[in-house]
């Protein structure tokens, strides 16, 4: 492994470890009344899942020099909204899945009525959590960060996505419309994991904000472009949810749309993007560089 | 009819109006897409309901010298969250409802899945709608409120009631359970209205707030508790949504704990109590007082 290489592998390492931590303080215990929710909540969100998006908030805040506290906090309130989405996706009126990070389903584990109310109860407490700790120095910015969570998660950001892709099941879409999708169910969130994460240092001109949002619009579109790809060709236990689900359910995806090969040239080339659009960072932006390619290059 | 009691209808009205409005202008327009979505979320808030808790915000805020206009915001992110929640309290695998606010449900009259996205979509703009107006001068003071309102959205406050409800079905508790569950299920949104109505004006020394918030506590309590008796005793014409659930359901309620007697003596000293809390505001207190009385005395 090369050096950079496994400082990469170790920061991440250290980053997902700090968050399974902050994930499970933040959490309330699963002793705590009403204990069934509680202890599903827990199930819900802890030891899974690879923490993209905290990733991607550490990584933002490194360049603004956040203090790490700050950045546990933004990160868990994005990583909450996230494991809201799963646990209500997999619920039989949407996918109708039962497994997911290697486990079963809430729905399955618990019942759908618990499954219903952990993610309804994930959802606050990502704003809870997102406002009772202190983000930013000045709090009419953290205000503002309240509403980026708020706007991505919602009708025009991932639940909207979320619309779009209930009503296109067994449509053809074309690439425009496929992108308005994406950029809605899984690019608005990593959009806001990126900007939280770079409201919790000291504040950037106008024109890197502009480089990093770019950075995040690329990243999100290729996440969301690399895993048509797995669902397509990996195995259900290395992804440790369902593959092969998006055919299977005759769903619109880069891979049904421009077929895997140009699906792969098309991730690479928004990888390349990203990295163009972090320039001005220089040597600090490494880090969002690395990762841009872990989330590329991953086989999982 | 009275003087007092014309006065306070009229100002009920103005109030239901202006939220009418207020909630028409803050959500996405029908036609903006994802259009079904979009049309859903009217569907589930508009045109709909007695406004109780945007009528205690605006009763609340009359205290301090709140402007409207924040009141309006701020009124309109906690009815979206109640809004919300009926929404997915009515789906199959909870309360399975057909009838709300006399109307077929949302998963009735659209489909589940879209129901689902759309209780969490209005919960999403709750907290937009919190976040990107200006309702308060201190803006630390504005994250306060998003916080009061998370943590009574969540586990430990409605979210978390909804989970005892579950649970106790067909079980009987006694009144501290009771209790427990209702402070949680609707008494936590009910105090969070009131708490949010008096953020928005001048601030109120400790006292103050403390009697507001027994005065809260006190209402929300009657509130279930007046349910439980309508639910017993009135017709589902009346009450727009279907009645005698509660004993068909095996539910506990307090007429099911105390009878229907018991109940009613129970509510009038909540009232009584409401009233007792508001002392130290004179003869401003007098429109939370009537809506203490219009909130036990009403009959659907």
């Amino acid at each position: 492994m090369k050096a950079a290489e496994s400082d990469f592998m170790a920061w991440m390492g250290s980053v997902q470890a700090r968050m399974e931590n902050a994930l499970s303080r933040l959490l309330p215990a699963a002793g705590l009344a009403p204990a069934r929710l509680h202890e599903a909540m827990r199930y819900a969100t802890l030891e899974g899942g690879k923490r993209v998006r905290p990733l991607l908030a550490f990584a933002a805040g490194e360049l603004v020099e956040a203090p790490a506290q700050r950045l546990e906090a933004a990160a868990s309130a994005i990583e909450l909204i996230h494991a809201y989405s799963l646990v209500h996706d997999d619920m039989p009126c949407m996918d109708d899945d039962v497994l997911r990070r290697g486990k079963p389903t809430v729905h399955v584990e618990f019942d759908e009525a618990t499954a219903l109310l952990v993610g309804d109860a994930l959802q606050s407490l990502a704003f809870q959590v997102l406002s009772e700790h202190r983000l930013a120095d000045d709090p009419a910015a953290q205000l503002e960060m309240v509403k980026t969570l708020a706007a991505a998660s919602g009708s025009r950001g991932m639940a909207g996505g979320q619309a779009v892709d209930l009503e296109s099941t067994g449509r053809t879409l074309d690439l425009p419309e496929l992108e308005f999708m994406h950029i809605r169910k899984t690019g608005a969130i990593i959009r806001a994991a990126v900007v939280l994460g770079a409201g919790c240092g000291r504040p950037l001109p106008e024109d890197r904000r502009a480089g990093l949002d770019r950075y995040a619009k690329c990243v999100g579109l290729a996440f969301q472009v690399v895993d048509d790809v797995l669902d397509a060709e990996a195995s259900t236990a290395t992804l440790g949810k369902t593959a092969g689900k998006d055919s299977k359910h005759n769903k619109p995806t880069y891979v049904s749309a421009m077929g895997v090969a140009r699906a792969k040239a098309f991730a690479e080339e928004l990888r390349a993007d990203a990295h163009a659009s972090l320039a001005a960072f220089g040597e600090r932006g490494a880090r969002l560089r690395q990762l841009a390619d872990f989330i590329v290059l991953r086989k999982f």
